[in-house]
Order: C-alpha cells, then sequence, then structure tokens
C-alpha cells in the first residue's frame, strides 16, 4: 500500500544546477518587503535531498493524501496504442487541484511565524482557492487578489472561496499585476505575502505528487518513459517529474524524460529567454533568472488562466538551460479536444490548466504508435473542471481559439525588463 | 480491504412488507408504454435476498467503487458532541453523485436489451449527468428532459450533459412534467424511457451503498445508532439505510434508526398521503401506492432540485407505514447553514440535496449532545456541489428563502388525485 512521503525531495541534491543567485531591483522602494518565514527560507536555499514533512502538514494531508494513479485504459483503447497511459489525480480535495500541497505547507509555516492574515494572487482561482482552504485550518484569514478576467469568467470560484471564510479583490491585468497588489497589501504590518507556484519552496512541497507516483507504479512495477505535466510558474510540473528525474540521474531507475507542457499564447519555455525579471509587476521585489516572456507581457486571455504567468520557476528554468527537461507548447482548441475525449473516456472533466497535460500524453502515446513502441507515459491531471465548465461550453459553441504572440510582441515584452548589467550594478 | 459487494441487496427479504401492486391508470391512453427490460421487472418484484451485480456493471463500478467512508473529525469538535458522525462519500465520480450507481445498470440492461436511445427526465441534472454517462459506456445515445428551473439555473449540468455526449432538452414544470415528457419521446420505436429514483430496482441497486458502509463501520468496529440520508424518490434513503434495518432486523446487528430528510418545500413523508398516485404529469402510466403530496403539487423551486419530487418510492412508503423508518423536514436556510459549515471543516462542498442529509446529522449530533448519548451517526453525502455554487452564491446574499406550503395548498394539490376505488375500478 502506498502511504504518504515523510518528506518532500529536493532535486538539488541530485542534479549540480547553476541556479543564480536573486538580484535586487533596481526600483526597490523598500517598502514592499515579503517577509518569509525562516524555515521557508531555507527550504528556498536547501541542498539536502529531504526535507522532513512537519506532523502538522502530514496530519492535513492525510485527508485526502496519497491520491490515486489510475492507468486510462479506455482513453489507451480509444488512441490504439500499445503505450500505457498512467496518470496521477490531484483534484480531489476542496481546492480541486494540486494547490493545497503546498498552501497547507505555506499556511503552517507563516502561522507559526505569527502571521494573522495572508495575502496572495491568484489567476485561474485553484491557488486562491487552496490558500484559503489552508488559510482556514491555521486561523489565518485569507485575502486573494484575482485577475479580472478570471474573477468575472469564474464566479463560483469566487463564491467558493468565499463560502470558505476568504475575501476576494478583483485586479484588471495578469497574474503578475495581482500579485503586485497582493504585495501591496503586506504594507499592513500583521498581513503576509504568500504565492503559489514558482517558488523552489513550492516545487519542494509539490513533491509528494511525484514521490508517492513513483511508489505506486513501483508496486505495479512500471517505470515511465515519459513524464508529462503542465507547465505555469512550474510546481505541478516540478512536483510531478523531479522524484522522477533524480531517481534516474541517482541511477536508481532507468532514463526518463520529462516534458513541461505550456499554452502556446504563453510560450515561456519554448519562446522566451533565460534572463533576470520580475515575478510580479511591482518591479519592486528581487529579480529571478528564469525563462521569461517579460514581466509585462500581456498574456491573451485564454482558459488556462494557472498557466498565463509571463514566467516559470527558477529550478524548472535551469534544468531546462541544462537539458535535463523537455518543453512543449499546445494550443486551446487541440487542449480542449483532448480534455473532452478524456472525460468521456475517463470519466474526469480536467480543469483546462490540466488538459494540457492531456494532450501531451495524448501526443505522447500517438507517437508511441507511430514509432511501435509500447512506451509507459505518466501524467499528472493536477485538477478537476467543474469550475470551468463556461469554458467547455465555449468550446463546444466553436467560440475558442488559439492565441498566439507573435515575435515582435514577445521582443516588445522582452525590451522592456531592465538589463541584466543594471540590475547587477545595484 | 473494503471490496465492493458482489451482489445487490433487496430488503423485502429480510421484512415482510405490503407493497400494494400497481394499477393502471383510468387515462391511458395506450400509447406511453415504457418498454422495461425482463430483468429489470423481474428485479422490481424479486423477494431474493441477494441479487449478483452482472460482471458488465461491476467492471464500471471498479472505477471509483468502493467509495470512501470518512470520519467528520472536525466537525464533531465544531459541534462539541460526543458522537462520532461518518459519512459516506458518494460524489467522486463524473456525475458528481450516488446516481451513477443505478444509471451503469440501467444502462447495461437496455442495452443488452437491444435499445439505442434512452430518454429520461432529470431534475437537478445529477441523474441525466449520470445516465448520459452511463449510456455512453453502453454505445446508447441519451435524451435527458429537464425541468426549466434546473436548465436556467445550472447551465453547466447542460454543459457536462453535452460534453458526455447527450442531448437536453428543458421541460417548464416539476420533475413530474420533466418525466412525462420523456415518456412522450418513446413514441420512437428504438427510444427506451428510464428513470432514476423512485424505482424498486433503483433502490436495490443503490444498496452498494449501504453494503459498502456497513463493511466499513464493520472494520471500524462501531454499528450506526441512526442511519440519516436525504430523501427524493428515494434511492439514495434506500441505498444507504435498507443493507443496516435489514441486518438489524435479521438480528444480525443491534437495531438502528433510519431517518429520511427531506425538505420542507416538498414534505412528501411528513406532511403527505400514503395513497395511489401517478409518477408523472402524464397521468397515464400505473399508478403506486406512496407517500405523495399529488403529482400536480408545484413544487416550489428551492436549489434541492433532486428533492423536488412530489413522492416517494413504494418500498421507502411502505418502510414508513410500518413504522420502520423514521422522517424529517428542514428547510433551504438551515440546511445551507449545515452545508456550509460542512464545507468549512471537512473539505467537501454537499450538493443541495445532501445537504440536507447533513443537517439531519447534525440535528442528530446535537441531540447526542443534549442527552450526553455518544451516539455514533452513520450519513451520505451523496453528491458534491461544484456545480451548485450559484445557490451557495444565493445563500451568502441572503437570498435564499424557506418555502413551505400551507395546508390547503396541499389540500388542493391532493385533491387532484383520483380516488383508489376509481383506479380500482378499470
Amino acid at each position: 500500500m502506498t502511504v504518504i512521503p515523510a518528506h518532500w525531495y529536493n532535486i538539488r541534491a541530485d542534479i549540480p544546477l547553476d541556479v543564480p543567485d536573486d538580484r535586487p531591483s533596481p526600483f526597490a522602494s523598500g517598502t514592499l518587503r515579503p517577509q518569509l518565514p525562516a524555515k521557508l527560507i531555507r527550504q528556498e536555499m536547501s541542498r539536502a535531498r529531504e526535507v522532513p514533512i512537519p506532523a502538522e502538514v502530514l496530519e492535513r494531508y492525510a485527508a485526502w493524501r496519497p491520491t490515486p494513479l489510475h492507468r486510462a485504459r479506455a482513453l489507451e483503447r480509444d488512441l490504439d496504442t500499445a503505450a500505457r497511459i498512467y496518470f496521477k489525480y490531484e483534484g480531489g480535495n476542496i481546492s480541486g487541484s494540486h494547490k493545497l500541497n503546498t498552501a497547507i505547507a505555506q499556511a503552517h509555516y507563516y502561522a507559526a511565524a505569527g502571521a494573522t492574515r495572508l495575502a496572495t494572487g491568484t489567476g485561474a482561482g485553484q491557488w486562491g482557492t487552496a490558500m484559503v482552504a489552508a488559510g482556514a485550518m491555521f486561523g489565518l484569514e485569507t485575502v486573494v487578489y484575482m485577475t479580472g478576467h478570471s474573477y468575472r469568467t469564474k464566479p463560483y470560484r469566487r463564491t467558493l472561496m468565499e463560502m470558505l471564510g476568504g475575501r476576494v479583490v478583483p485586479v484588471e491585468g495578469n497574474l503578475a499585476a495581482a500579485l503586485a497588489a497582493a504585495l501591496h497589501a503586506c504594507e499592513d504590518p500583521g498581513t503576509r505575502f504568500c504565492t503559489g507556484s514558482g517558488e523552489s519552496y513550492s516545487l519542494l512541497h509539490q513533491t509528494v505528487i511525484g514521490q508517492e507516483a513513483v511508489a505506486q507504479l513501483e508496486l505495479l512495477g512500471e517505470w515511465p518513459d515519459v513524464v508529462v505535466a503542465s507547465l505555469g510558474a512550474g510546481s505541478n510540473f516540478g512536483g510531478t517529474a523531479f522524484p522522477f528525474v533524480g531517481a534516474a540521474r541517482r541511477g536508481e531507475a532507468p532514463a526518463v524524460r520529462a516534458v513541461a507542457v505550456e499554452p502556446s499564447a504563453c510560450p515561456k519555455l519554448t519562446r522566451g529567454q533565460y534572463r533576470y525579471d520580475f515575478t510580479d509587476s511591482s518591479r519592486e521585489t528581487p529579480m529571478q533568472k528564469m525563462y521569461t516572456l517579460g514581466h509585462a507581457f500581456a498574456t491573451p486571455e485564454i482558459h488556462a488562466g494557472g498557466l498565463r504567468y509571463h514566467g516559470t520557476s527558477k529550478l524548472v528554468s535551469a534544468l531546462y538551460a541544462d537539458g535535463a527537461i523537455e518543453g512543449a507548447a499546445y494550443g486551446q482548441p487541440e487542449v480542449f479536444a483532448a480534455a473532452v475525449r478524456f472525460a468521456q473516456l475517463e470519466g474526469i472533466v480536467p480543469a483546462p490548466e490540466s488538459a494540457h497535460a492531456v494532450h501531451g500524453a495524448v501526443v505522447e502515446a500517438l507517437r508511441s504508435r507511430a514509432e511501435k513502441q509500447p512506451r509507459v507515459i505518466l501524467f499528472c491531471l493536477s485538477g478537476h473542471g467543474q469550475l470551468d465548465l463556461a469554458a467547455y461550453a465555449e468550446y463546444a459553441g466553436g467560440r475558442l481559439v488559439d492565441v498566439v504572440p507573435d515575435d515582435a510582441e514577445i521582443e516588445r515584452s522582452l525590451a522592456q525588463i531592465p538589463q541584466d548589467t543594471a540590475a547587477a550594478r545595484r
């Protein structure tokens, strides 16, 4: 029987990565200071392979973890492929996605550090829901700054967050703008800023997904040829793929490909640059070296709100630069087509974000068929789409189009990033 | 480890019930003939204690059964009660509710009997979703006649049904009207009518819930003092409670109270009459003896669409008349208050129908506290409310009121039922 791992897994112990230090912003006013609990700072920098999960967090995980690993047999049959497709389902909790894994850990650390209120930004609302739910578990009030597009098109996300005791504030603009608004809220002394996805400690917390999947596949005598996960700021991809990539790198398991799937509307990995940029549009917080389209990138309003972030995490970026992982970008219509097929065959409606991984797995399965190789594919179904049915209705009505930025647009956005040298000079 | 039961459980083997035969309608035109597969007819009449579950059905059940049994510890603490509250969660499948248990069985039998298309009626959309999903599994097209109120207030239910390959047609009026519309669709020869909840075979199929719960509680060394489930046409209540009531009646287990919770807006059990009535508003199909408010009862448009049915099943009715089970009726505001409390504490948003059982369990837990008796309470959380957040938003906005019919209204509705003698004369 699979059990919940007792520790989080740190890939930096197994792959000597060049993860350059953050640099102070040339625009820092000194008023915006995310006050990270010391334990999270230590996790952010840690080189230890195993970071113990606190008992208070494990107790909360036990409400829905270990999460199920399913084999998508009906999808395999429908694709007429010899590939064996497994998926790890992270949607079976109140937040409806994997986000709760790190939200609970963060709420625990912030509460222990004396915070009484948390402020955060959310794109699709999955992270906001998770943070509100986790905050409530540890007696914290959570204020969620939600991108205006999601606020309008996903009213039930707001209802759910409010039902769980949270406060929701709409912010016009992209996720970077919502994050900046949340940062400003922390000028109030009792309020701390927290963020879901791109920080190294978030990726660390999410490794419960991949570690469980390793154990579950081992029970079946399987090892994946390829691991697929969708890529926003990076925690879902990192949490799923890193334990596999690390085991292979340690020589304890066969090699494994890891494919990060991003929307073609927001292709930071496949069309961005690896350079220092801001993580939010305040331009006041430290710059991180990452694959980015520029913090001012006007991400098209696709339905996968959670993947609209302009950059991706330092760790995922370093691994991509290192050649250790792959990237792929797909458009909304093909992604929704795969999601509907999956829902019909496997009985779970994927979140639009997770649908990118579904399509990525379908592409791998069709490649397996074409190459007559019976590959083993694992993907992470990171969340359910019960609150995203408006997007599915648009797809069914033929109103979903793909919105791919042209090169000039990306160039213009990248040109707004201060030069590395300028940033370094301070 | 709990396994899926190999058979359905028939309470008629353990309790010698007077379940009077159906009577032909005095208004039957002869054109409306639900063509029930022979196996379902046999199940409807069966007195055998165990009815084997076909392998094709068991295989489908395995996708999400056995369903989890949780202990609601946070709710217990919040209620400051010594009662131990367990709940069986049936929302973890594509239909989001227990309805899929009988939908799969029915789709199997109809497909085996040569049907190519199914027509059915749905109130809240849970049954429609289940029937569309089950139909697709066995190659059947499903047309769902949905009450107009649900069609308008739950657009995403429709999106989901259409995504799964179903066709959805709105019908003004209550569930009886939707059922009548579905019956009329069966004038087309390839189309068969099917119905979700009130037939004895539906209750039979749902006993997988109660049987699993018996086994799961036994593993914990527990036996409930009281089993609580919401009551619409009866399948959720019957499926949950009957295996417990039967075991107690056989003398194999201690006595158990079984409480059917209905909305005060549609109180068939607690304020209706036990008499012959129509099961739909066509007035053409056979009359059944049941607790009813009258087939013409104008059920207020409460959010628990699945509980708006004017009557309840023959089996539940006979047991209630026999004194073997209890009834309770609660209003929308108190029911939603309990549901929000449950969502905050236990991390699952209940469907408005299931919220009635949540409130029923809360009432029992508070009674346990008042009487200083550490009772064991089991309730069925029959479905999730992710597609019902509009109702929760109304509740949060203070716009949910209770709508309780007055005696004169019920009298008027009951007066529209043809006299038993008239029906018997044909």
